[in-house]
């Protein structure tokens, strides 16, 4: 029984020309053994799932194949969960984050996928949409700008495939760094994580997160936090925070969300 | 190891002539050997925690006393926390959720009442505010009305004593059926419980759910949901959700969190 990789991706990653992020997720998957799931539920548009499964059919994969749900009833489908449970991968596109939580959450699909990820070693990748899915904590939507304020942002429960952090993504492209702030600024118990695109977070079955890709993820660590008056901010109002940590991370950095030490690439490497 | 009671109360639980709700907590919290520990940090009434202290006092504890966590320094004192280790029960007062929320979140005192009612037998209640802290998925704010919309809702991480349910209060008073069903339909995956005000869920370690007062509690089970127009609503537009199981239940009802069961009074006593 062993715990598989997450792998958010800040959206937009490279699919041709040296697509790194997707070559390390087929090969932590197995390789030419892999088998990917391509879950394009978020996308409505009808050839995402084709797509992607060309793109990793010419990585070399043993099998990918989609499954795309597009109603409640598809998630208790006998033959699809059949080949969900033989899949060493799962990949889900980018699309609307909603339309993953409504269609997929309560159903034997969402379950197996946080079960197989837990105890049977399925690694479960997303992208966009497919990265905020993934953890306990979801932000649903919400604005842009640099600073929190009170009512920027939306939360709704996700696949729970960890409870240590909120993910975001578009993180840079969108300027969503207040955002993600105020997500924390509620509960600070959780780590922001936002994801530049192309940008990918390798989180092992350890919680030690790995960058891999051309931009940066953003650590939001509120373990220190002294103050937060999100509890007394008016709606849109400025929320106040004392004593955020933060971490810029590139290539080849790591963040240990257990111990949430961050080191850069160089360290990271010599260890 | 053995886990203990949680016990959310609709709020306005009636607390001297027959107060049902609060000599049922004593009394699992270990009725004369009991010792409470109330947290007022909800409230900004600076007697909140001595009038708490005194309705226990009278219902026959051991000993009953207050922690006024009031900035999240607070939660570091090693002299409250040695109290906080000591207690059977803890009760939460009323107030404003996102005040425990930025102020015990992350922090050892979260951290402790989460893993002594996990593993330490510690009994957990509180009211109104303090009822809806408990869940992993709070609903922190929200606007009132008998029907779903888009927007009606703002959900926050709580503290984590369910990941099953979503749980509101003064939900008769306040008429909150509608926020209710909007927080379950980003995500059928949990279970709804709304209080009514002098009414409370006594939730045992096996995730059996009894309900004591003079109200109802109603449970919002999407289990079934073959639909949710959450992920194409527009602001504050009506939600569409098809096929919602609904229980009202009233004293001495029983709801099975696992099974999802619902008993009325008599069928649950005779069995």
């Amino acid at each position: 029984m062993t715990s598989g990789y997450i792998i958010p991706i800040g959206g937009a990653e490279e699919k041709l020309r040296g697509p790194a992020i997707l070559r390390r997720f087929v090969s932590i998957a197995g390789g030419a053994d892999a088998r990917i799931c391509v879950i394009p539920t978020a996308s409505k548009m009808p050839d995402t799932g084709e797509r992607y499964e060309a793109i990793f059919n010419e990585l070399g994969v043993g099998s990918a194949f989609s499954l795309p749900f597009t109603e409640r009833a598809d998630c208790k489908r006998e033959d699809w969960l059949a080949q969900l449970k033989s899949a060493t991968g799962v990949f889900m596109t980018g699309g609307n984050q909603l339309r993953l939580s409504t269609l997929l959450g309560g159903t034997p699909v969402a379950d197996m996928i946080r079960d197989r990820n837990e105890h049977d070693g399925l690694h479960v990748a997303g992208t966009s949409a497919g990265a905020s899915i993934m953890a306990q904590h979801m932000i649903a939507y919400g604005n842009e700008g640099p600073t929190p304020r009170a009512d920027m942002v939306t939360l709704a429960p996700g696949l729970g495939l960890t409870e240590r952090a909120i993910i975001d993504q578009h993180f840079r492209q969108r300027n969503r760094l207040g955002r993600l702030m105020t997500a924390i600024s509620y509960n600070p118990r959780l780590i922001g994580i936002g994801l530049d695109e192309d940008t990918a977070a390798f989180i092992s079955p350890s919680r030690d997160l790995e960058v891999v890709g051309s931009g940066a993820i953003t650590i939001v660590d509120p373990q220190d936090l002294e103050f937060s008056s999100m509890d007394s901010a008016n709606r849109h109002q400025p929320v106040s925070l004392i004593n955020i940590r933060l971490h810029v991370l590139v290539e080849g950095g790591h963040f240990n969300m257990i111990t949430r030490e961050a080191r850069p690439a160089q360290l990271a490497t010599s260890s």
